[in-house]
């Protein structure tokens, strides 16, 4: 498997990382670029992540037979729309974005008799850097990778798909898209969502920044998340909005048992409500790959 | 400065720590201790955290000059009690709890005119795992202690007590018992609260396991406080809960503000409330010690 020449849409820390993992591995000939911030391209092509810059999305998918997708799920729209017409039909497209319904929806709606080229792919790495500056060949190594394919995606590019992933240290999965947004609304998206809250109810103290000041490594681990990207995350909640608002009434619930418990002085119900809590998350982290790598203090 | 003898009430991670950290500064000469569980206790010895058990918190207690109380902060009161005709006058006795004016009341409440052998203490430190197994002489080195001192601590006892804490590798602050708890409420209890309560709303639905199979080093960092210990928990939480409502009231708030951006696709206020929070914790993590040891992946 070696593809002659990639198309990264989206020169940022998730596409970046990609481009620079591919090359490592030697899996491609030629890495194009394009990014809608013509100094990020540029910049792109001085840290040699591509090899060159285009000046449009057209420009860098005509004649490549790998693009990927690595721009906010907000912008995937636009962005398939543009390719429709240069996109041929033995290309490998996949994306990056954190959302599936929505990205699949616009794939759809745009591709037309491209749309068998699409293998919807989410990679469950990152960091709370954004851009190109951040991005590492080293990213996507031992993480997960889950494929939502759709029932156009034949099974020879699903294949490849597969096998692009695990090039680069990937376990792959597959799920449905359905199954994926559930999945990741409660395990990433509302936990992004309580960071970004618990940071801004912070601040919104007139002893927020003191309050801060004190604050030691359970909070820099809990927070870790807040740091995130405004923009793609504003996408993520936005395009995943029914799961992660049904999440959120779950999380309610779940912390009005605690208040409850508060309030009328139950510490027998607060202690249980605890121990389930840990139980579940020590097991959890005694699943490999799981453990933190930090020195895991907390206070 | 160099002790004849402490007395570590409480053999857990804490306590263990403090004991090893101690003797390998070469503060101590003798280190004895007590636990309720006398399994605890000879594990301890057997371990080399103490040098001798005891078999009563009074014997323990007796002939020392340094005094450590590291039980869950429900168990300080009666451990006072206990102590009360034992203590020497010129013995320096200190906590690490995680909440202050609930025991700063315990201590008032029994100690009489040995109150000021008392010095609070907070070692912001710790680990999601629990117990003298886990027990490490570097648990403490480059961490904050914060002392909340009573106007009975006299200016030398505080000044050890700060130099204790100051060998041991700590940063050392001084507030009041009352600012210390509000505090904390803000970057450490009501974070555990969250914690617990995500993992708990995930295990809630049917489909909790197959979530948690996919959850990623995001949830990781944000969920590891939820290991924590539950009687330990039980008592932070419950000896702040005036504080730690006051700031789940704030964070339903902060919540409120992205449910309404989402409800009504505002996806601009939706952005603004994400760059807030992304702009503070990322100035955050710039100050000294702050940022995340761990690779810092999210997803």
């Amino acid at each position: 498997m070696k593809f002659q020449r990639l198309a990264l849409i989206g020169c940022g820390l998730m596409g970046g990382s990609f481009a620079l993992a591919l090359r490592e591995a030697g899996l491609v000939h030629t890495i194009v670029g394009f990014s809608a911030s013509e100094k990020t391209r540029l910049r792109a092509v001085e840290l040699k992540v591509i090899d060159q810059a285009c000046t449009s999305l057209a420009e860098a998918v005509q004649d490549a037979d790998l693009v990927l997708l690595a721009v906010p799920v907000g912008a995937m729209h636009s962005s398939f729309s543009a390719m429709r017409d240069v996109l041929q039909p033995h290309t490998l497209l996949m994306d990056v974005g954190s959302t599936k319904c929505d990205v699949i929806a616009a794939a759809v709606a745009t591709l037309g008799d491209r749309l068998s080229c699409f293998v919807p792919a989410h990679p469950i790495a990152g960091k709370e850097m954004a851009g190109i500056e951040h991005a590492e060949a080293s990213l996507y190594q031992a993480r997960r990778t889950i494929l939502t394919p759709l029932p156009k995606s034949g099974i020879h590019r699903l294949q490849t798909a597969h096998d692009v992933w695990a090039a680069i240290g990937c376990h792959v999965s597959t799920m449905t898209p359905e199954a994926h947004d559930a999945t990741f609304a409660a395990v990433s998206h509302l936990p992004h969502m309580l960071a970004f809250a618990t940071v801004n109810a912070i601040t919104a103290q007139p002893q927020g920044a003191a309050f801060l000041d004190m604050a030691g490594p359970g909070f820099r681990d809990f927070s870790r998340i807040a740091a995130s990207d405004a923009s793609v995350w504003r996408d993520i909640l936005n395009a995943n909005k029914t799961e992660v608002l049904t999440q959120l009434a779950l999380l309610r619930t779940a912390l009005d048992q605690f208040e409850n418990a508060l309030k009328a002085g139950d510490t027998a119900a607060l202690q249980q409500l605890i121990q389930q809590a840990s139980a579940v998350r020590s097991a959890w982290t005694l699943q490999a790959g799981n453990a933190c790598s930090t020195a895991s203090e907390d206070n």
